[in-house]
């Protein structure tokens, strides 16, 4: 893949009122900034909340960061926006968590390693020591953190010490522990779970037994957003498979592998590119 | 579309055991009958239940019903097999049940009509009046059963008594009734429901809503039959379709109403064929 | 459905440059236009050709018809675009060309009926008088224009002289003639096709029977624009359906006609709501 | 994953006629085996061929295999069948042969290391050094075989020589390279490649480059038995996946190795479990 031309990236969430594409875009090219993608959405034609996503080229574009931020101010206090700036320069930095299964830690692994996510890999942490070969392949960190259950809490809070300045996000790549409230807190929507089925049907554990036991012809797999109720957050990205009932509990497993993969994959990328927004708790992928 | 053989079609089950197979299509070959289609499926190597669907041709088969019962019994004994026999000149008569909503009796009339689906609508029944017109393009019988709230039981009773040795099997195409126990005991696994929801997401009423509001990527629909718990019966067949944050709650259902249409199709053209056999509240679909 | 506020929408394409979205964002707010949908896309970063889609309200744009042309012009000018403007209360006309097959009618039909179509009917052509008392249902005029292989020209001749100022598009819902090319030049871009098959594979006649002399495992349709040269116009949807050995030449048929239905009534609406751009033989769907 | 029963399967075609199921599973009940999977086909209803997959149980079967073979042979011989026998014990084994791109390498070593392709795999090919390293993580002997223009023929000679009597089929993973003749011929339908387009659209070099220049919606793989003819040989399995406007080369390019890693990956499934049977150039899949 060539190298793709540095961006800078503008997340904004707003009441709707007319006027607000024109002045961001107005203050964009005022500055030098060749737009690239733009992206708007409102969730509702009056009264609604508006949502943006515009990237422009950073070489072309005049103002360095701070200058960028204290010119946008006065347009962002105008409209009474939320706001954020990324530069595609500086990669997020990711934990992967994972416990014993490798599927999603190898696949992601391996897309990384060709290019499709634009982010770091910090660190690996599990709460097993079974995936580290795996870790050490790609030359990146593993730590062995393990959760008991009667001091569970402590665990994951030294954890949470642990990551505190080194990462940006975290993915929980089948890591198959519930997290804290401190440790959810300290990452607002910036912590991508996958669940092995197609939420918000079979929630909790062994979606896959249930599944089979259903008797559905369809699984599935869902990216969400963690958040402090369980399996209940942002939905980012979900696909399925087809089922029937020559598939054993082994199959249903083996199929859903699959999905759960490219499922997790795909809401990385969208994440690392600053593609998704959350509202009310559903997302907006632009 | 040619006009096909008849065919006699076969459905049993039983403890699965070794020589089923051979007892069965021995059975057909000595009374002239060629297999076009066989299938079968154990739920277990060991000690599981064993499913087969063989059909064969009619003009070849040297036995009628009666002998072909009378013959076939000592296998069916001998193997403790549950069994039925069904002659593909003897269409099953559906009565279509439906309310407001037109796309999936639309849909099924117009398939039915250009010969995919081999059975005789004998009527279609509505607790209201609204679709009586596409009923009688097709010259169906159209009934119209108000169903009233303060004796709903008494209504679904008269609706029974109407139906009883007229037809052999029921579709809900977005009927939007609760069926009475009565009613769903009359015709045990022969009432196919529409589910506007992928199963067991969004179980009950407003699934649509329910998927807007929790912003899922993708919505599907659930054919399933009927049983005393609702929304719970065996599901025959399911599909999806993605939706994004775009799609409003119109657009979900405009979506929606597709998937609808074509899942129930597919139900009742598998129903109508004989290719589905209930066991365990799951279906097996050959 | 909810009746929709008026939009107007703009349709404009250009050579890319910085400041286009800036200048015509800032000329709807201007003139009291909200923005409710706003597309753009660059075929290429550096140089390449600039597209945009933004539909904004009626009721609070200060600027009628000619106004708006005339104010817009200058910036229209000065980015060297090409554009248009479509206002949602003047609904498209169409004509739909059918010969006997009526999956494809008979769904078209339906759907604009229940309101997914925003266009108007204005009659229905065919060749064969098969289709008529469809066409009747939906109080349609229908008109018989045999098509003779030896007067073919002439034949397609009249009907152009008929259509003629009557609509604004053709949608050829299985109509199964190659059109001629006075035909096809008089309605650039505005003649919709669907093929049956996933082009560009099966090419031409009897796409299925390829499909199934092929053996592949999965069929598809492809609605595009009709230009000069037969299925290689701009492709405006497509889907598939899988198929396996069991599928006869009768299944692949039928399932065919499940994918044809949804991807040309997916391609008309498309069309309808302007958010097709056609580019160097491909299209541009916002 | 539990480990499975270990099986013996029986493929089989010949003319269709009434009594070869009773033959055939008359045959492995007398002498013990408890049948798990049986599925048929029949090209047609009359004059067809027929064909037979069926899988019993080794352990409870009486006949070891040169019994097998010779007390089949009365029945194979009454029915002019064509037939071979399979044991799930001795996996086949595999050679797989790559150049640079490591997707489906990777995935296939993945999906083979977590149990889900029951084959040995003898060796990795490639006419490249570039992949020995992940051969190595496998510990699988890797062969740098280079393929020069001026001596195509004599390069692959060798590697058919070093192939001799190791290997059962081949899997071109992305292999990139024509295969001569002789090589094909001496591994007839024993040779899966992947072809990263939906054939028959786009045969030959560089699909995704045509299917951007033709501005399709999908894009998809192909896996397919290698025949003389470059692409056309039997397919085995084919998925796609939507692309838009948006979709660079580069994005076609990401997007498809998705699909082929999993259609690869299913092609040789079906092929290790004696799955696929080949009949005028077409599969049949049971």
């Amino acid at each position: 893949m060539q190298t793709p031309n540095q961006m800078i990236t503008l997340l904004i969430s707003c009441p709707d009122q007319p006027g607000i594409v024109a002045a961001v875009s107005q203050f964009i090219f005022e500055h030098g900034g060749n737009i690239f993608q733009s992206d708007q959405h409102s969730t509702d034609l009056h009264n609604g909340t508006f949502f943006m996503r515009v990237s422009f080229t950073e070489d072309s574009f005049r103002l360095g960061q701070p200058d960028l931020t204290s010119k946008f101010a006065p347009i962002a206090e105008a409209f009474h926006m939320h706001w954020s700036v990324y530069y595609s320069r500086h990669r997020k930095r990711a934990a992967l968590l994972v416990s014993k299964l490798d599927h999603c830690l190898t696949d992601l692994l391996w897309r990384w390693s060709s290019g499709e996510l634009a982010m770091d890999i910090s660190c690996i942490l599990s709460n097993h020591p079974d995936l580290e070969p795996i870790a050490l392949r790609y030359h990146i960190p593993f730590y062995h953190f393990p959760i008991q259950k009667d001091h569970r809490l402590a665990d994951q809070m030294r954890m949470l010490e642990f990551l505190c300045g080194k990462v940006d996000f975290l993915v929980l790549a089948r890591y198959m522990q519930i997290l804290a409230p401190c440790l959810v807190n300290a990452y607002p929507h910036q912590i991508i779970n996958i669940h092995h089925s197609f939420l918000p049907a079979f929630i909790g554990a062994n979606p896959y037994q249930k599944a089979f036991e259903r008797g559905v012809k369809i699984i599935g797999a869902t990216a969400h957003y963690i958040t402090e109720n369980l399996d209940e957050g942002p939905i980012i990205a979900q696909d399925v498979i087809h089922c029937n009932h020559r598939d054993t509990l082994d199959d249903l497993i083996r199929k859903g592998r699959d999905v759960e993969r490219r499922v997790l994959a795909e809401a990385v990328r969208l994440h690392t590119e600053e593609r998704v927004l959350v509202y009310q708790n559903k997302t907006i992928v632009f």
